[in-house]
C-alpha cells in the first residue's frame, strides 16, 4: 500500500463520462475506457461461445487461411457453362429472395436480364417471375460467385475466373458495365441491354483472348498496390483499373482482334474506374472461403444483401445465412435524388468489407469521402474502428496514413456483439423504384440483429463437454 | 491590469527551450513558437527587399499567373528542329557547365548521346568534348525544356512537347528510359544506346501519332489526379503514367503502326512507373515560366543541378542563375551501393518541388517514403514545414492527408532567408561514377548559399525610392 501511496493517482474510467469529468476537474490524471456493454440478449450466448476451448485455435486458423489466399485472374467465359446456368436459371446478390420479396432494383435487374436472354420481350413487372422466363433465382454465393449491387447473372453473360493457385478453388464475377444506368443498379433501358449485348458479343471474347495470351494475372498483387494508391476496392478501384488496363492491353493488342473492338474496350474499361471492383471481389471471396467451415471459428465468412435482406454467414456455422432486413445507406446523391431515392443496402460487394477492405480500408483511400460522404478524420477513424472488433491485420494491406499498419480483417462475431461496434461498409446506392440505376454512395452497416443470430448458432454448435 | 491579472497566466515562449520548460514545470501554460534567426548576413538585404512596396503585388501576380497555368500534351516530336538544335549541340540539366567542370554522371551522359548520335564510336572520357562530336553544351532551361538527372537531350532523341492553352506557351522534355541503367544517370553500355534508338525509331513516332490522332492530353488534369492517388510527381509517378497510358492507348491501337510494336511500346511505357515524370516536370516548368520576370518578385521560378552546382532562378532577377556546390542526397540505395557512390544532386526535376510538388507534396505520396526513406510522420511533417517558405496553397492539388489543404506552392526567397527553413527535394541519386546509373533514391536541399546570393541580387534591384 506504501508503495501506491507514494505514486500520483491515476483514474481509469469506463461507461458514461461524469466520473472522469469530475476527477479530470480536479486535475487528476484520468484514462477514459471506451466500454459499451454487449448486445441485449447476448449474454448467455457470448459466455458459451467465449467458453469454447476450440475457438482460439479455429479462429487462428481461419486467420491464417484468410491471410495466406492468394488470387489470379485465369481466364474469362461464358457463365451459363461456367457456373451450370440453364435457359432462365438467374443468381443474384446476397442471401436467397424470392421474386415477391425482391425490392425494386432486383426486380429491374431480373427484368433486364430476361431482355437481354430474350426470354421477355418488354420489362414488365406487374407480369411476375414466369411470364419473364424466369426459371429460378439462386444468390450467386451459393455458386461460387460474387455480382455488385443486384449482381444478377444471366447464362449469357460472361465471367471474370479468378483462382487461388495454392489449391485451385475458383470464384466468379460478372464483367462490370460502368455506373449510372446500368443493370446492377436496376436499370433496364435500351441502352442498359445494348451494352450488356456489347460486353458479351466483344469484350468478353476480348478479355478472354488477352488473359489466355497474357497468362494469369495478379490481382491479389494490383489489390496490394491499390492500397498504396488511395483505393480501399469498394468504391474506388481507380488504380485497380487502371493496373489491370495495363497488364493486358498488350495482349489486347496483339490478340488479332479488329483494333476498333479493341479499342473500343479499351476506352470502355479506362473509362469506368470501377471496373476492377468485379476482380477485386472475387478475390475477396477466395480468400474468405478459404476460411469457411471451421468448427468453432466465429469469423464471418460473407456478408451480403440482396436489397431487402441482409446476411452474413460465419465460418463456424457453414451454410446457414443469419439475415435481417438491410438498412437504408447515408450519404452523397447524384443530382436530382435524395435520401427518398434510395433503395436498401444491396450486393455482395460487402465481401470486401468482410476481407479487410472497403469500409474497413477507408484511412488508405481518403478521397473516398467526396463519394461517400465525411471526412479525411472520419475515414480514418472508421478504419481504426475496425480493429476493435476484427481478429487480424491484413499484412498484405498497409494502410499508409497509418505508417503501413494492415488494413483490419476477419470480423469476430463475439467482439462485434461484445462491443456493439458494427462493420463499417461503404456502397453505392441504387433507386428503390425498378429501372432508375444509381441514386448516390453513402456509408451504411449490417443490421445489429444478424450479429445475436450467429452468436445463438454458434453457442448451439458448442460442444457439451470439452472434446477429447 | 486587472483583467491581466484575472486571467490565467499564458507564457509565449521562442528560441531555445529554458524558460518554456521551466515555465511548463510550473503548469503554466506554454505556447512555444519556433523561431530561429535569418540566415547570416541576410539582416540588411532582407530588411530592403522586405521594405519594397513592389513586392507584395509583385509575389500576388507570381502566385495568380503560377495557379492559373494550364499544361496540355499537344504532341511528340523531334528534339532537334523543334529545340533548333543542330548535330553535336547538347542540352544538359541544371545551370550552365563546361566538360571541364561536369561529374562523372553528366559527363556518362554526354558520351552516351554522343554515341548515340554516331559523333564517336566508344564512350571515352579521356577523349574530351571535341573528340566526341560535342559542339555546344547549353541548359535545357534556356531553350524551354527540361530533363531528369543529368538531362541530356541530343538532336535525335524525342521529346513531349506540352501547351498552356491560355497563351500558347510551350514546353519541352525528353522521354523517359526508365530506370537503373540509363542515360539520365550517366549509363552508357549498348544496353542503353539501343534502347535510346528504338524510343527514337519506334516510342517517339508511335507516341506522336497517337497523340495526333487523340488531341492534347491534360497533364494538369492527371497531375491533380495523381495527388489522390499516393504520386507526387518527382519520384513517385506511378498513378500518373497509368492514366496517360489509358489515355492514349486507344489511338495507339487505332494509329496503323504494327501490333507488335504498339504492344513493345505499352509494355515498355507500362514498365517503367517513371514515365510520366517527363510530363509532370514540363507541366511544372509551364506554370513558373508562367511567374517569371514580374519585377520585385521574390518567388523561385526554378531549381535546378548538373551534378555540379545547384542554382536558382528568381522571377523579379530574370535570367541569371544563383548558384553553389549541389549536396549529395541522403536517403536508400540499391544493392550493391552506399552513401559514397552517389554524386551531388544532379536534375532539372526539382522544378516539381519550386511548382508545390515532389518533395512539396510527400504529405499526398505517404509510400515514398519507402523509396527516398524517413516515415509517414516524416513525410507529412516535410510537407506541413514547407508551407513556411511558400507563398501558395496549389487549389489543385489537395492533400488526402491535409483534408484536401492545397499542397505548398510558391518558395519566397524571403521566407527561406529569414527561417532558415531550406526547400524539401527528394530526387533519385546517380552513381558519380560515369557508366554506373542508378545507385539510390533519397532526400536533399539546395545549398543555403544560393538564397542568400538571389536575396542579395534582389535588393539591388529595390528602387531607391518608392516608384510612382
Amino acid at each position: 500500500m506504501t508503495g501506491l501511496l507514494r505514486r500520483e493517482p491515476h483514474v481509469i474510467a469506463a461507461g458514461i463520462g461524469l466520473l472522469a469529468d469530475s476527477a479530470a476537474g480536479q486535475a487528476a490524471k484520468v484514462t477514459r475506457v471506451d466500454w459499451a456493454p454487449p448486445m441485449p440478449g447476448t449474454d448467455a450466448d457470448l459466455a458459451t461461445v467465449l467458453a469454447d476451448s476450440r475457438r482460439a485455435g479455429a479462429n487462428a486458423l481461419a486467420v491464417q487461411r484468410m491471410l495466406a489466399a492468394r488470387a489470379l485472374l485465369v481466364d474469362v467465359v461464358q457463365a451459363g457453362p461456367a457456373l451450370g446456368l440453364a435457359a432462365g436459371e438467374f443468381l443474384h446478390a446476397g442471401p436467397p429472395i424470392s421474386w415477391e420479396r425482391a425490392s425494386g432494383p432486383m426486380r429491374g435487374a431480373l427484368m433486364g436480364a430476361a431482355v437481354f436472354e430474350g426470354l421477355a420481350d418488354h420489362p414488365d413487372a406487374a407480369a411476375g417471375e414466369s411470364a419473364l422466363g424466369i426459371v429460378s433465382l439462386e444468390p450467386c454465393h451459393h455458386r461460387g460467385a460474387v455480382g455488385p449491387m443486384a449482381g444478377v447473372v444471366s447464362p449469357s453473360m460472361w465471367a471474370f475466373v479468378l483462382e487461388d493457385p495454392a489449391d485451385g478453388r475458383r470464384a466468379f464475377c460478372s464483367l462490370n458495365e460502368g455506373l449510372g444506368k446500368v443493370l446492377r443498379y436496376g436499370a433496364y433501358s435500351a441502352e442498359v441491354i445494348d451494352r450488356l449485348r456489347w460486353m458479351s458479343a466483344v469484350l468478353g471474347p476480348l478479355l478472354q483472348a488477352a488473359v489466355r495470351r497474357h497468362g494469369p494475372v495478379d490481382v491479389t498483387a494490383i489489390l496490394t498496390q491499390m492500397v498504396q494508391m488511395g483505393d480501399e476496392a469498394h468504391n474506388r478501384n481507380r488504380a485497380g483499373t487502371l493496373m489491370l488496363l495495363r497488364d493486358l492491353l498488350p495482349d489486347m493488342v496483339e490478340s488479332g482482334f479488329p483494333a476498333a473492338d479493341i479499342a473500343d474496350a479499351a476506352r470502355f474499361v479506362a473509362g469506368n474506374d470501377h471496373f476492377f471492383l468485379n476482380l477485386a471481389m472475387p478475390a475477396c471471396k477466395l480468400a474468405l472461403d478459404a476460411a469457411r467451415d471451421i468448427p468453432g471459428s466465429t469469423m464471418v465468412v460473407a456478408m451480403a444483401r440482396n436489397g431487402t435482406d441482409f446476411g452474413i454467414q460465419v465460418s463456424g456455422t457453414g451454410n446457414p445465412w443469419f439475415t435481417a432486413p438491410a438498412l437504408v445507406p447515408q450519404g452523397l446523391f447524384l443530382a436530382g435524388y435524395g435520401p427518398a431515392d434510395a433503395n436498401p443496402d444491396i450486393g455482395d460487394s460487402a465481401i470486401t468489407e468482410t476481407a479487410g477492405l472497403g469500409g474497413f480500408a477507408m484511412a488508405a483511400a481518403p478521397a473516398i469521402v467526396r463519394l461517400v460522404g465525411g471526412t479525411v478524420a472520419t475515414a480514418l477513424a472508421a478504419t481504426r474502428r475496425m480493429y476493435e472488433i476484427t481478429l487480424a491485420e491484413h499484412p498484405l494491406f498497409g494502410v499508409p496514413a497509418l505508417e503501413f499498419r494492415g488494413t483490419p480483417a476477419g470480423i469476430d462475431v463475439t467482439l462485434v456483439a461484445r462491443t456493439q461496434i458494427l462493420p463499417q461498409i461503404n456502397t453505392g446506392m441504387a433507386g428503390k423504384v425498378a429501372g432508375t440505376g444509381q441514386v448516390g454512395a453513402g456509408l451504411v452497416t449490417p443490421p445489429a440483429e444478424v450479429f445475436p443470430l450467429a452468436l445463438r448458432e454458434l453457442a448451439g454448435r458448442v460442444p457439451a463437454s470439452p472434446p477429447g
